[in-house]
């Protein structure tokens, strides 16, 4: 297909795809003549995976190349596939802030049994939230937490058969981390509801 | 206790706290001499309510003040309580944005029987989700969340059980606040590790 196809079909514009080829995130086309070249589902696909990166996930450009490089020499391991779309596994290591919440994770991660790299992300994330959560007068036990890891663990799985079946790896990272960020405001959403739903339930009526 | 037990107990500022006096979030303490006054328990428990709508729900000082006014009428009613707090229920009813998701969101409610609000800004945020999904091409049909809904009840189930027995209605309504709002980036966080366990277990090893 052409520049222009291309554009159309990724809902992103001329000068958009012209900045990803010049910063190397898109091969360029095959030159068919001195101003025209050809593109396929190949770019097509690649386009809509660094559209979820930066636009979605908000990496910058440099950062979306890093993971679009990594992507392109692990191609062949789905669960790597996965933690690199979904930034489970860091392109650089960074030692996690030491503080006591890092070590109730710690105790959380041990008691469930969990597979989780000692760098990932949200590991500092929730150890954060326990220390906002104390700073505001409001400290919460790890264990409190095992109710909701659990429901977690369901979620988890029902993410996953969601990308069951997807052999394409750009594809696989594009759908991964489609679901897994623009999911989290809807799962938000549902908790809020199911909230207002079950104290219904318990304390009265409409 | 004085003006300064009252700030250091609530981790204010005496500056705030003489801000919110004169805006009428908070009352003003009891006379006891030309330049002092003596505040209570109940000043504290306020005080810290406050923070919660400011802080962490990010309402701004007159809207909390509506809140605060609505809740001094409502204290008898556990539901209504939470609603306020929890933004279920709003002051003044706007009008929902005409999508095709909102109908969506429709149907996804009468399918489990949920006592929801109409005017929920909960439904309002999961509509914009599923337009944003289907902008960015990956469309998602609302009995896809039918798995996530029914997790969000028993994750709802798990929220009230912390509340449970919480009989001061202020109290309840910064409870409530707290563990709503704080906790969301921590079960993100969950779902995230939880995904990266699953992965593992599905595809590989680390």
């Amino acid at each position: 297909m052409r520049m222009s196809e291309l554009s159309r079909r990724s809902g992103t514009s001329v000068t958009t795809i012209k900045y990803y080829i010049r910063e190397g995130l898109l091969p360029p086309g095959r030159q068919t003549a001195a101003t025209q070249a050809e593109y396929d589902e190949q770019h097509l696909r690649r386009l809509r995976l660094i559209r979820a990166l930066v636009g979605v996930r908000g990496l910058s450009v440099s950062a979306a190349r890093d993971v679009l490089n990594a992507l392109a020499e692990q191609t062949g391991d789905t669960h790597v596939v996965l933690g690199l779309a979904l930034g489970a596994i860091r392109l650089a290591e960074e030692p996690a802030a030491d503080s006591p919440e890092t070590a109730e994770v710690d105790d959380l991660v041990k008691e469930l049994g969990w597979n989780v790299h000692e760098a990932a992300p949200a590991r500092a994330a929730l150890a954060e939230t326990l220390t906002s959560l104390r700073t505001l007068g409001a400290p919460l036990h790890w264990r409190t937490l095992l109710p909701y890891a659990h429901l977690a663990e369901q979620t988890a799985s029902v993410d996953l058969d969601q990308l069951d079946g997807i052999e394409d790896p750009l594809e696989l990272a594009e759908r991964a981390l489609l679901l897994t960020v623009l999911l989290e405001p809807a799962l938000l959403a549902l908790r809020r509801m199911a909230q207002e739903n079950e104290s219904a339930r318990r304390h009265g009526e409409h």
